[in-house]
């Protein structure tokens, strides 16, 4: 018998670990014969559209490259599969790929959107008495996924962050006047990412002085308001700012600052929450000022991977191989810590239902009272899972990425 | 007698090697005693704003992490020094500091507007016969200093860029659709850091596909054809473009874009050219399409530093004060290129005064007809200059730094 695998949803540092994971553990099943890869996620399923991994990871070399290979070497989408209940066919094609290609479990790698279908497909399976095993492996930097400790690639991202923000502190003290520095991170409703530049506090740095998530609703009087109390205290005063901040009214703040201030401003469309705050502090305090938009780097920096997430990110992967072959289906594979200082994590199988559309906020009691910075329990947690360096292959001072052909 | 160092214009990775190059050969010199650094430029000489370094940095391990550390842990400033036939008050206290601390030689290091303080004030020492050295250390990620290969600094600025392309190559072929991704390249005037983007393509990438520096003049419908064409032959296009690229009039392209085209984008003020190249393609071609400025990230990223720079700028700043010793004063210490494959460098020393406001442009037979990208000239000139990694010092998941209190 066969089974494939596929990544769904945003690319991460080590959504191919995972999928590495998988292939490896397929490798080691003397039940498992070929080992698929779907071309962008599941549509590569619904198309047809496999290549046989044991065909292009033939080596140790291969799979070492792959685990640190940044985005999805199989390619990804962004696919919403109907209620069966409504529209069927496109579950026969799913089904017919899989018997033709004698698949007996699907692993996808995704976050809550892939878990929907994980759920879904799970559930038709079931229900038309077909034995195939659908397992998620979670993936997201967002680290919102219920039911899990954490996600596969966010401990990468945090690590790029925090050592990139450590490294924007040091250029931003250079000069020696009062500035500003703000810096935009990715988390549209969720402030995980942003929450763990608190990590920095740990070796200790003062900055971020400020942290601002969507979990803590603001308004600009209250920031500028911050911001000033720590120009009196600090000559340079960086801020982390979550890029889906919401103000008093619960609307996304970047909007709001646009909207409300469009003719002082006049930039409704272009900017993101980094700009509008640093267009208000020049027009309010008028220090310097700058913001910096981390972008995409924070999902695909694998050159500053964190060990502990790539290392995670494999075993989850293999364990939902082995959770399959022990039966279970309609399951996403999960981390429960067990302890932070060691650090030490368990992988389990949770109820995938548990998991699809929902969302893990980051714990209220970690948000001090001002809405402006998170406690010493928050570090205890983000910690360990940036801990350690990822050895990449170079050449010609340069990573080597695997490449598939797609 | 003593020394003295300090650090002018804007941070790089490399500044604080040079700085330890001078302090290492300074402690070698026995008829060297103290090595004062002044604190933000020449300010800190201005105003006997010193310290003494032999009391920061006491051991090897000190040495190695000034060396990894980046920005200017001296602070920094930007301060031109008027002419001293006109007005030779600051002249003055810049003596008096050097005479009461028995400071015999000034080593400064930046760019070429910190070459015009070594040139006037080497000058004014010399025909006031005043015995004090003043020596320039090269230092910008621009790379546009006359009279030397290249400069301290730009090698570590190259290699964060070039794997960070790297990265975001992979991450932005994730979907199956037709994509731009516009990445925003710093380099005001020249674009040696935007035309080296191209050694990727010595590791077989076609990215970046389009590569636009300053040099070349450009108008809007010439990009958007070569776009157009580039999305014939890939699904995925990357664009380098050098922040101050300029079109057909000689004017910075950004601002000709948004005054050109205030109505439908609206935003003269925020938006630097990726943001407005964005907003070109997504009106003009409507393909799926993103900008990423890497902002100051490319001058401080210590994490993915050259080994090969950070290196050279170690010795030249060591060679700085051999050359001192030797009785020079008023140049500036260069790189002198005598091979590439394997490559070879020797360090002399140049007369500032053919540094010192000046700009060394790209040169143009490495850039193609159509403007929008490098031969294999510039790959051979730009790849020996990123090789190598630098082994950081890690605690809790994120590098040491050292911090000097200022």
């Amino acid at each position: 018998m066969n089974i494939a695998a596929a990544q769904s949803g945003g690319p991460t540092c080590a959504i191919n670990a995972s999928l590495a994971g998988v292939f490896s553990e397929g490798r080691m099943n003397s039940k498992i014969d070929k080992i698929y890869g779907a071309l962008n996620g599941i549509e590569g399923i619904i198309n047809n559209d496999l290549i046989d991994l044991t065909e292009v990871l033939t080596c140790y070399e291969d799979m070492e490259l792959l685990k640190k290979t940044p985005s999805a070497v199989l390619g990804s989408c962004r696919y919403k599969l109907p209620e069966y209940e409504k529209d069927n066919e496109v579950y026969k094609k799913i089904t017919d790929c899989f018997i033709k290609n004698d698949i007996k479990a699907f692993f996808y790698i995704g976050g809550n959107d892939s878990m929907d279908t994980v759920a879904k497909l799970s559930k038709y399976f079931k229900e038309n008495d077909i034995d195939i095993k659908v397992i998620g492996i979670p993936k997201t930097i967002d680290n919102d996924l219920k039911m899990t400790d954490h996600t596969p690639g966010f401990g990468s991202a945090a690590k790029y962050l925090a050592v990139t923000l450590q490294e924007i502190t040091r250029d931003s003290a250079v000069y020696d006047v009062k500035s500003v520095t703000i810096v935009e991170i990715m988390g549209r409703d969720a402030g995980w990412l942003t929450a763990s530049s608190c990590v920095l506090h740990a070796n200790g740095e003062t900055a971020p002085h400020l942290i601002y998530m969507p979990e803590a609703n603001l308004s600009h009087q209250k920031i500028l308001g911050d911001i000033k109390e720590q120009l009196k205290i600090h000559d340079t005063v960086i801020v982390a700012v979550s890029e889906g901040i919401t103000s008093e009214d619960g609307e996304y703040a970047a909007a709001d600052f646009q909207s409300g201030a469009d003719d002082a401003f006049g930039h409704k469309y272009l900017s993101g929450i980094g700009k509008c705050l640093e267009q208000l502090v020049r027009k309010e305090i008028g220090c310097k000022v700058r913001s910096v938009e981390l972008n995409v780097m924070q999902r695909c920096a694998s050159h500053m991977a964190s060990k502990t997430d790539i290392e995670e990110s494999f075993r989850i992967g293999s364990e939902g191989v082995k959770a399959a072959a022990a039966g279970e289906t309609g399951k996403m594979m999960a981390f429960r810590r067990t302890s932070s200082k060691p650090f030490f994590c368990s992988v389990e199988s949770v109820d995938v239902n548990e998991v699809a559309n929902k969302e893990k906020k980051l714990p209220q009691e970690w948000i001090n009272e001002s809405g402006n910075n998170v406690n010493d329990e928050a570090i205890d947690y983000f910690l360990p899972l940036i801990k350690g360096e990822v050895s990449i292959p170079m050449k010609n001072g340069m990573p080597v990425h695997m490449k598939i052909k797609r």
